[in-house]
């Protein structure tokens, strides 16, 4: 490649430092890098960028950058940058030779600086925290909602947002992986799956735990148990050089031994950064290899139809020499 | 086109009724159409969406649909699609004629339904209840964080949530068109402008005020006043046929006339439904023409580097016989 079109909106963070989540481009060629964004955002762009930065809306930006290019091999984002994109970008530009390339940026960005560390680790402090306040308001008598505002009120109070829509999935709730906070009011002998993070100057935490309230049935203590036990087996395992694809199989054999197997409905883990979910991937079609300073969350869960689930989720910065485990939220027996 | 692979998620949900943010497709052929999600969403689908769905990730997804689309001429969203999903489609369905479209259902999502007016409607004035109670806490000595945290705070309190990260700009921040909370503290003699708005059942309002803590310098009140002139003017212009370019024109010549022309720096309004920003546009260089049952924003204002800015932005209800003005909160004088 001669150059590189950037579109993919972490990825323009990462490599200008400008935070607008939608509205800029960055140009990389051999003689440098310049930032695009459009006027409502000069100010902006000149207070977080070092780059030097053309404001302006399509097609003029693809105009200013369009000299430069001429003739030259032009790699762009296929993962990010939409067909509509594409075409813009072949109309305005049609002496370019425009080249598909998929993660690029992400894998730089999937081993983090210390900068970075620190501030997911700020993040990850601040949700044990919340958890920790929280933790003893989650009882019979209260919705889902209720929880899910108690902990995203205390995240906004503390200068920070809600990395995701928090999940409260309660008693048969729980069979659903993403089940957002409902109106559903909790009920004694209720597991209560709690999956939730915190944003802090753009970088994000990610944990879940399940909680008991009363005494649940014995079926889904038992589901708890396999769950807590893949968990716990895969965490062990992370550490520099391990295949993604081995760790999701340490935590699926544990589950398939207990016949949870087909309840595990999704991947081992993921990546967090900028991005709530990005590299590497934890699941069995992955070819990423732990390094040292990734930062990967450990989330089996299983889920059971018309019964409840399950999901015990931990953050991880994989170290020299093993992992360590920033999720400090105690993780209850049952 | 003989179907449609539908992938834009706002899309995704008005054809389906399956809210998922992020992972649900919708394939319309003239035989019916099919929901596509992954196991993560296999309760919700079921729960949300009247189509027959079929849960799988791609690429089992895309081998699903082949055998029904061999041979024919399949329109995808081309503003949505990356590039990366379109090489997917094609390596998946090699005897299909794949065909990029723009802007088909959102076309549709233009003019929106009794019930979805009846949303928004609820959405604003959840917007204006909360922006009353937090007006009088707007004053020197708190931060604009503080006034973010009152008014997002109180959205989830009402179940809600707020539909876009809330700006809060005063003092010289006002010439940030785009400039969320910080932590500037708000000094006697500031314009404030707060932009907000409410999600509530997937659908969103959008408003913007801008408030004057003690009295403003001159400068600053003239910008105001003609701000509100142009915003004025702009509102009662609004019918069906118009041209959205001409509404547009409306708000910049006067602007203009009172020199600030350039000080305008984005366009006039947009529509709000599913997302905060969709069809019709309300710009210089639109074709859209405004119909009874859309409902769009007027919002211009003037952004002076180094002193500050103003925007007055209301949502109006496109009506057969002009519009309603469906923002209540009180526009000050100054």
């Amino acid at each position: 490649m001669d150059a590189l079109w950037v579109s993919d909106p972490a990825n323009v963070r990462s490599l200008s430092g400008f935070t607008s989540p939608a509205d800029g481009k960055v140009l990389v060629t051999r003689q440098g890098a310049t930032l695009y964004t459009d006027a409502r955002y000069t100010v902006q762009a000149e207070q977080e960028s070092p780059l030097p930065a053309f404001i302006a809306r399509p097609p003029a930006t693809y105009d200013h950058a369009a000299p430069g290019l001429e003739g030259l091999r032009v790699g762009f984002e296929a993962e990010s940058l939409t067909v509509a994109g594409l075409e813009d970008l072949q109309a305005a530009w049609p002496g370019v030779t425009l080249v598909p390339l998929r993660g690029v940026v992400q894998e730089l960005r999937a081993v983090k600086s210390p900068g970075e560390i620190r501030q997911i680790r700020e993040a990850q402090a601040l949700a044990d925290r919340v958890f920790g306040e929280v933790r003893p308001l989650i009882r019979a008598g209260v919705t889902e909602q209720d929880v899910a505002y108690e902990i995203e009120s205390r995240l906004l109070r503390a200068g920070a947002e809600s990395a995701f829509g928090i999940i409260v999935a309660s008693g048969p709730r729980g069979a659903l992986p993403h089940g957002h906070a409902s109106g559903r009011v909790i009920e004694d002998g209720d597991l209560v799956t709690v999956d939730m993070g915190a944003r802090l100057g753009g970088y994000h935490s990610d944990m879940t735990r399940t909680v008991a309230v009363g005494t649940p049935g014995e079926e889904m203590r038992r589901i708890y148990r396999a769950v807590y036990e893949a968990e716990q087996a895969a965490v062990a395992a992370v550490k520099p050089g391990v295949r993604a694809a081995d760790l999701d199989a340490v935590a699926r054999d544990i589950l398939t031994a207990h016949g949870l197997g087909e309840a595990f409905a999704h991947s081992l883990g993921h990546g967090v950064g900028l991005e709530v979910h990005e590299r590497p991937g934890l699941r069995g079609t992955s070819e990423d290899v732990l390094e040292a300073g990734m930062l990967v969350t450990i989330e089996p869960g299983a889920y059971v139809p018309g019964l409840g689930g399950v999901r015990i989720e931990d953050l991880l910065l994989v170290t020299e020499d093993g992992h360590e485990v920033l999720s400090r939220s105690p993780i209850e027996e049952l």
